[in-house]
């Protein structure tokens, strides 16, 4: 099933709502669970009823209530959450930034995931704007997949922690690269330059993906187009570290909270012809190919759109479509 | 005023409640907000009747629903929230956790506040085990003053940040000393190394603390017992940064959330007399003075208590008393 968090003025949370499969048509789910995040707390007694909804909804028995999802405001699919864990799960990625940042590899690359929390007391929503407070800050983004799971007890193996997870969806997550290498000179990791990401606006259950969802991995390009041309699709089953490792590795020594948010970090490939995920990788690979960085980082208007297609072409989560504006303060 | 959360069954976070001066009676304030989460997310609807129900109970006037306090099961004062951002706002802590790492100081010690993003998805609460799961993990605890704010826009400033504050809390933020040097070096900054933390079980309105709330600091001791013994009672009022600042720091490049908490950092004084607040200082002490530490770090059934109190030796916040249990896997 898909399910979508309708704008609300009185709720930050926004209204859970099921959206059909071909995400044209959408009716309200508040009488199973006012929310997403609060859904996600009751899983188990939520579940049933909303993949029943979900049925009467594709198959068309709904005779009130339905909504045409194309033209609603949606929220972020889980408009806040408690905590948004971010690995870098792709390492061609992690080699390209650490290349531009003149960064050493960290020697476990291959075998500890690397991971930071990310603000997540409110996402953006995926059509609204990022505010740029300073050019130089370098702002970007970062195409990503992420898994919200069921509570996770502390110490769960990656095997365990598979079991866990209740909805995948896409993330744009917003990087500020001119604060990166100060920051992380400081010793405690990124902070100021990890502002609000955005999610999709859809979260699917991993059987929407049919096929595409094994081994811990959504196995299908991840679209990114900036300023509406080509820019990437890169294979987002190529992580590798799977989301049960992400998982097992955030509740090393903490329990998740159910509604937790884990992502995949830049989906990357080695081969170029695939495009990049983020413009750091870009910039990064035109310095090899060419001696120097030729793409600026996000200037006021530029706008980044990221999306997943099905085998048949068809958008499993919606669209992230986002502009860069100034700052209103 | 002062506020807590009592423990239900039914409810993640709890119940709200409004608490005496001296932290005797208690009386249920979940018909102005279910929980303090919410009443933050709504203060100025909140503000005013919480404090009216404070003075009535406090004045005696209440004819119904008053309970022993002390007899109660409280949660940490605030169970969780959106963003725990954590500063280090001490700076002799810094210079000896930092010496104890052999790790170089940064060079805007003095002019860039240190923080990153701690676990708030749920607190452990004021009384409860801490879990280890292996005594190499290097348990710690860590005494800080921590402020609870509104909703703070992006940008705003030191001075409109003190303006954000809604209350103030006492923190055990538990630190896993041996993991630490490990997860510096992938350069991504503390995350198993910073597992759940507990609050002290009352938070209470800056007013409460008189002339010792100034500058945006808490000029008071923080008492720290380990083991039933004296451990500390460093003046939390000697914070380098002050709590405005901190704020601003957080919001530089964000929305900060209702609810959010900023931490102190672990309270420390240059004046070894008062002792220390965490054991990797008084470690660190022990090395300088006798060339090697000699008090171990926690141990399963060690305690540690953290408590402030008033110019007349009333308790302010309540005690955090937490042991350390072995993890059930």
């Amino acid at each position: 099933m898909k399910l979508g968090s309708l704008f609300s003025k009185d709720q930050i949370d926004g209204e859970l709502c099921v959206i059909s499969q071909d995400l044209t048509q959408a009716v309200k789910a508040t009488h199973i669970a006012p929310s997403l995040r609060e859904a996600l707390e009751k899983w188990s007694d939520c579940e049933a009823e909303l993949q029943s909804l979900s049925s009467e909804l594709n198959a068309g028995k709904l005779t009130s209530g339905v909504f045409d999802a194309k033209s609603a405001k949606w929220r972020s699919a889980l408009p806040r959450t408690w905590l948004f864990a971010d690995g870098s799960a792709f390492i061609y990625h992690v080699k390209l930034v650490r290349m531009a940042r003149k960064a050493a590899l960290p020697e476990t690359l291959q075998t500890v995931p690397l991971m930071y929390q990310g603000e997540c007391g409110q996402f953006l929503d995926p059509q609204q704007d990022i505010p740029q407070r300073d050019f130089a800050h370098g702002t970007d983004f970062e195409g990503e997949v992420g898994v919200i799971t069921d509570f996770v007890p502390m110490g769960a193996s990656p095997e365990e922690a598979l079991q866990k997870i209740r909805l995948i969806v896409l993330i744009n997550d917003v990087s500020l690269r001119g604060l990166i290498p100060e920051e992380l000179a400081q010793g405690f990791g990124f902070f100021q330059s990890k502002p609000a990401s955005a999610l999709s606006p859809f979260a699917v259950t991993p059987d929407e993906l049919g096929s595409a969802w094994k081994e811990g991995r959504v196995h299908l390009p991840l679209k990114v187009a900036y300023n509406e041309k080509f820019f990437g699709e890169a294979n987002a089953g190529a992580m590798h570290f799977h989301f049960g490792q992400l998982i097992a590795h955030a509740a090393r020594t903490r329990d998740l909270a159910a509604g937790t948010l884990i992502g995949s970090g830049t989906v990357s490939n080695e081969d170029h012809s695939k495009g990049s995920s983020c413009l750091a990788e870009k910039r990064m690979i035109e310095t090899i190919e060419q001696g120097q960085p030729t793409t600026p980082f996000m200037k006021l208007g530029d706008r980044i759109q990221i999306e997943m297609f099905d085998q048949n072409g068809k958008s499993i989560f919606g669209q992230i479509n986002q502009k860069v504006v100034a700052a209103s303060r």
